[in-house]
């Protein structure tokens, strides 16, 4: 029997302060830092450079050989050490630790990992240097922008500060290797057949100098093609272009010792390119002297630019082998360049990121959902994501260890995304042209992923997804709410319309609204029967086809509506067990993989959905919420202890996780479908942000502590949630935690927007964006006044009318409700609703960075 | 400047009590099960069986999908368990934890581990649980029985206890992968095309059942050719021989529920053998009733039978891919014959092993040294190590990740090794052959490396190596003083001969007794001039070969002996700095890798060779103890936080550890020998065992407890030292630590043993052993009354002359001095030497087992 879990107490999911990282919790952490499309490189908890990933494929565990930060400072005494806190056990290796990592050389004490993406900070923490160490990383993300959210670069600005009485002088040096010809096997000395014509040059430029990687090995189209470069805007400098090339370890020797000896480098660089099968490091140093109380920042910039992808993961002659250019490629020359534009950027580009840093953080959102939210959506930063040359995003659904798993924008996995869409919501609506003008067939039938190069379609042979094929009209509504592209909506609607009609050849027979087909889904086996999974996306999509009809004048509306209304009666009726709703079946035409009496975590899933999209219920409210009690109450457990799971293991022991399904009144099938006894973030996201719309706060909130705390740097990394692959897509969900405790909503056709903060509505704060812009909403209310700001970060937002969730005002509040812009009253009508008030402005209101709206009332 | 640390404190160093592990140490530990020449599977800290390395190679961090125990109880609840502990963060993968681990299914709290090499015990420790469980898991080891020691089992007995008031019911059992056909990635559901015609059977016999697996895919030359076995000798059985073969994991499902239920399986076997690409798992359970305090011993044998081994390793044709038989495999036919055998001997090889462990670990002698040399004669039996069909030995020096690493009996590695030389000398006594009688070229130059087959031998082509062979001559001296095997010796001294007088041709051209040619050594590097480290081999070499030129009337004798005396003054005079030895040499003639002014950790690596040998001095005596006191003081680093190394790394951060060289007095070159930062625990217990032949005993444990306290199961495995691999053969210098502490001497030749205890000389208790057998020492000193015992567990010993370090008795205590066999006095001569007292038997005493030796003063 399942045993009933409290949730945990309502202050402690309510703490508004965000972990940080320090002992043994620094091991796992590694915080990816790259662009849209470019791969990326992690910065460990320690400081460390790992997980190279900018080569076109993931890459877990990787480090560039001798590639390190260092410092050199004399206050009375000199000290070299690399830059990074000292490894922790275990130290196993059949030769040792992989000595190329220097991990022989001294390191620092310890340090405080702080992660709020896209920023990570580090203070080091060290009693022997004479100077405080902290570094500030990150890679430029600003919402709405993809060409500046997506340049191959990380950045690190070491901070210096001289808290002693004397001066203090020191060099922050960064080694690099320059591994263009990278395989996927690269350990020192042993030659590498990639390497071979590695050149290094140092540049110097107005504003930039450094180290530009390069190979003569390779032209422009071999797939080992590319460069790498490492910059500083600094202008005191020492380098050494290259190390040198000796027997042994001759090399680090040599460098350490001249490095250490006095913070200086001599430059072993010659112009000569590499020999065969063997590379260089360069290193390049900046020199700093600080007066007592003095302070610096030294900024690098790590550049990479590997323009060509190949097509490793589809096996069809099609597909194998294609050449998949990157989209950074047509903007940035070489890696040089990439440096060069992030120096020439460099103050805006921190600047913006900043801004947008700022008005996710600083938020009175509990911090475990901004910590959810915001790590997840990193992945769209990762190699999970690709945007090709043609501007178009792709995305596998997570990583494997040396490629994408599995291939290619996963309509059913992607369902439960929802960062890029209200982030980049110009790339999501990419991924909705490649769902329709792709892989619709002209029957209807949706590829439930795409192969690259789109150019050349192979019709599907696998069962087509009943919950990817109604999720696209879904989110095809949600681009067209969040963007208001008409010609967009106009363009993709017939073949949408396809795909949706289709669910009456192939699951909806009978036409009642009800799926009862083979319903391939996101568990990779077919449901037969009736279900509320597939059954509310199905709901959930007519409701939505019945919107996009309407607006388009499509007489199909009224077929969609009348379909959905007898659908929603019928399945409720039909699949209520009177606690939960449940899955008819017929055991003897389907042995396994079914769920049938159990308490399915993905129960709701259309519905959450609906919310998403703003298209409200699709079941009875009570029963909806009913269901979610039940979900909390059978599935989430607060402890794996005694758990049974002969499926894939995402979480075990004492940890918290919310189970697939269970059956709490028996009648469990000898083989459920497979995956029912796992955890997956995805889902748990899902059901916790369902949860938070429905106002279940505590249950939800829970559910995401539970996963948060899983991922606790000692466990598993903050930044990668796994499931089928690292950075798993489905994960993405989190982002609906800001929306639906913010009760955010939005309308572009209709220029509206409203919001009905679930929690602290006394001080509210928090982030926002539409398809045109981001910003911060904040409330206060007190007894005396209650007071509204929609502030706009970037971009901009037309409004006709706006919600907000003030419930419970008097007739003359509503009627002293006041708007003001730029210091002038804005003409209105409020009128109380069911959710609170809604203002109608006489004429549109066009709200913008300086140009805040505020709605007031009282004094 | 280096800084002066002090030893540990002696009482700390002395403590007799062997470390355990629990929690976080459980994690590194694996604890190899397995015989000589046959490969190891590890038994892990939690209970888990990993590094499946009985394939023919390493394999570190193999395991064999869905390969645990399990047990079911009921008491007055069933539980069903996993026979494991938890595993421990972090629980990072891209899909999750392997699942084929079958993690996700509920495991023990946690565990208590003991290892005292060749015998491991697990205490499990879990509330839910109605019995106490207990693991006993050894292969049998039986110093000089080479036979009896290379069996390919491991043994696993599961011992029950019911500590509760009423009966409880329990099925323990052991799940099995069929791994005939393996390759190198085993990862199910994966298809491997090593397998398919994988064939389980269930086979019952006399005295044992089991389920017999093998394959109908290979013939019985193939490489994948072998067979496996679990078995038991427990007579109420339950099994099923193979899983169901279903999708996805409806195999471990269907095993699981089936086993969770009653502890019973259902068998699914039909002789049918698997399908392409897939193999089948067996579960074999054992059926217990327990009354209240009831106990019962469950045993299991794991067995294989992998016959053919392949040269994978040389790139020479005449090696490359040649198929090297397994000596195993002429004892054994299949696995199931060995599991046979296994059980046909059960007590006895028990009896046998614990005879052994008894002798070594039911001693005086600090935990830190037990612990020391009994984890590392483990190499023996790990993948280092080979035994071929003709019975010969082979070694690599450690094992890389999936290739021993590097071949083949190198002979300056293994110069350290002395734990094969005396527990199985006769297979110590097949790498002299080879060395001689293969390796050993016309002009006397000796390869290094050993190729196989040794029938197709091809000229050495690299720099001979001078330690090596120098200590080729030693080690043939030590092999004849244990087992005075005069026709060996007669046999191989010509060629010995040969081999030291090419350091005339080579090394000492001017015969003066010092090298100073072109030295090429264990460093991988040529040391050029003078050094002791060279030099003090070439005068053990000397002094060794002027011994058995001396027995075998060879002339040449004198010529050894006077170089030797020669080279031994003009060594000291020419290399002591005062403090101790350094090398000479002409910086412009080899500009790169020497250590000249340096603290060579390996000065005397010579000296202590001939210690070893029992060869006595070949410095001043003097001086080589103040070498020693400054290689522990320059060279042992109480902490490696501040140590500079750009070289491997072994030992790091906060660890102690011994450096293999210092520049104490400055002159260190730019770039010193390869090698000189790092720490090797084969140097640290050559280095630590000679300070204990020299009676620094403080400084010699405290090197020794450095070593171990790095391998204290968190950071590192106890039962695996990797030097340029793992389970190196260097670290068997550890065994010196014994033969110091106990003043051991041994001469076959001239029937005479001694012992001198170095420590606890009142109460003093140790095992020794011979090239003809082995037991244990034993003396009790009091005021009153001396008393010493020499027992003999195997074999027997022939003793004309018995020393003793008895200082300072009285002439009449030496008169009164008795010796006493079966009750009976032995008649003897006693006389006061500087070491303590010689007993000259009038005729030779036989000691063998229930027949020791004892000897009295006093009462």
């Amino acid at each position: 029997m399942a045993e009933t879990f409290e949730p945990y107490p309502l202050e402690e999911l309510l703490y508004s302060r965000l972990r940080t990282f320090e002992g043994r919790s620094l091991r796992e952490v590694a915080f990816p830092l790259g662009g849209i499309g470019t791969g990326t490189v992690s910065l460990g908890g320690r400081g460390d450079l790992r997980d190279w990933e900018i080569f076109n494929r993931p890459n877990k565990g990787t480090r560039l050989p001798y590639t390190f930060p260092a410092i050199w400072a004399r206050g009375e005494e000199a000290e070299a050490k690399v830059l990074e806190v000292r490894p922790q056990p275990p130290y196993t290796g059949s030769h040792g630790l992989d000595r190329t990592t220097a991990l022989g050389l001294p390191r620092l004490e310890g340090a405080l990992f702080r992660g709020e993406y896209p920023f990570a900070w580090i203070e080091f923490r060290d009693g022997a240097l004479p100077l405080e160490v902290t570094l500030e990383a990150f890679n430029p993300m600003i919402p709405l922008d993809p060409k500046d959210s997506g340049i191959p670069v990380a950045i690190l600005i070491y901070k210096l500060r001289n808290p002693g009485k004397g001066k203090v002088s020191a060099t922050v040096c960064l080694s690099l290797c320059n591994a263009v010809g990278y395989g996927h096997e690269l350990r020192f000395p042993r030659p590498w057949e990639g390497f071979g014509g590695n050149l290094n040059e140092f540049v110097a430029e107005e504003g930039l100098s450094g180290i530009r990687m390069t190979s003569t090995k390779y032209g422009k189209d071999d797939l080992g093609f590319g460069s790498m470069a490492v910059a500083t805007s600094w202008s005191e400098l020492t380098h050494t272009s290259r190390w040198i090339r000796g027997e042994w370890w001759d090399d680090i020797q040599t460098f350490w010792d001249d490095f250490s000896e006095d913070g200086r480098l001599t430059d072993h660089g010659d112009g000569t390119p590499s020999p065969e099968g063997r590379t260089d490091i360069g290193s390049l140093g900046a020199l700093v002297e600080l007066e007592p109380g003095g302070e610096a920042e030294v900024p690098f910039v790590i550049a990479w630019h590997f323009p060509n992808n190949v097509n490793e993961w589809d096996t069809a002659p099609e597909f194998r082998g294609k050449t998949l250019r990157n989209w950074y490629a047509t903007q940035w020359k070489d890696a040089w360049g990439v440096a060069r534009y992030a120096f020439e950027n460099f103050e805006r580009l921190r600047e913006e990121t900043r801004l947008f840093h700022d008005a996710l953080f600083e938020s009175t959102l509990p911090a475990v959902v901004l910590d959810a939210a915001s790590s997840q959506m990193s992945t769209i930063r990762t190699n999970t994501c690709l945007r090709l040359e043609d501007g178009v995003f792709h995305a596998f659904e997570g990583c494997s260890e040396t490629i994408g798993c599995c291939p290619m924008n996963c309509t059913h996995v992607w369902n439960y995304e929802q960062a890029l869409a209200h982030l980049y919501p110009s790339l999501e609506r990419t991924m909705r042209r490649t769902d329709f003008l792709v892989n619709t067939e002209p029957d209807g039938k949706m590829a439930f992923r795409t192969k690259l190069p789109t150019c050349c379609y192979v019709p599907w042979h696998m069962e087509p997804a009943a919950d990817g094929q109604m999720g696209c009209i879904v989110k095809l509504y949600r681009e067209w709410q969040l963007s208001g592209d008409r010609a967009f909506l106009e363009e993709l609607w017939p073949h949408a319309k396809r795909a949706l009609e289709y669910a009456w050849v192939r699951w909806d027979m009978d036409r009642d609204g009800v799926m009862e087909g083979v319903q391939h889904n996101t568990y990779d086996i077919e449901f037969l029967g009736p279900n509320t999974m597939m059954g509310t996306i199905y709901l959930t999509a007519l409701k939505a086809a019945d919107e996009i009809a309407r607006a388009l004048s499509d007489p199909s509306a009224n077929e969609y509506r009348s379909l959905y209304e007898k659908g929603s009666k019928k399945c409720d009726e039909l699949l209520w067990n009177g606690e939960y709703y449940i899955q008819k079946y017929d055991p003897q035409k389907a042995p396994k993989y079914q769920y049938g009496e159990g308490c399915l975590s993905d129960q709701l899933l259309g519905q959450w959905m609906a919310m998403v999209a703003g298209l409200g219920h699709v079941l009875p409210e009570e029963r909806v919420r009913g269901a979610l009690s039940s979900i909390f109450r059978h599935n989430w457990k607060k402890s794996l202890l005694d758990h049974e799971n002969c499926q894939r293991i995402y979480a075990l022991n004492d940890e918290a996780g919310l189970l697939l399904c269970t059956w709490p009144r028996g009648g469990r099938p000898a083989l459920p479908f497979v995956y029912s006894d796992e955890v997956w973030t995805g889902i748990e996201y899902q059901v916790a942000a369902h949860m938070l719309y429905e106002g279940m706060i505590r249950e939800g909130l829970t559910i995401v502590k539970g996963v948060r705390d899983r991922h606790d740097g000692e466990r598993r990394n903050p930044w990668n949630e796994p499931e089928c692959g690292d950075h798993y897509a489905r994960a993405m969900a989190s982002w609906t935690l800001i929306l639906a405790l913010s009760g955010y909503r939005y309308s572009a056709p209709q220029d509206t927007i409203s919001f009905a903060p679930k929690i602290n509505e006394e001080n509210f704060r928090c982030f926002y964006s539409t398809g045109d812009c981001w910003g911060v909403f904040l409330q206060r209310l007190t007894q005396e006044r209650m007071r509204a700001v929609i502030e706009v970060c970037h971009g901009g937002l037309r409004l006709r009318t706006l919600g907000l969730g003030w419930k419970g005002l008097s007739d003359e509040a509503v009627k002293g409700l006041r708007a003001r812009q730029g210091g002038r009253n804005l003409k209105l009508k409020a009128l109380r609703t069911e959710d609170g008030v809604l203002l109608k402005f006489e004429r549109p209101v066009y709200v913008e960075p300086e140009k805040s709206l505020i709605i007031i009332v009282g004094r």
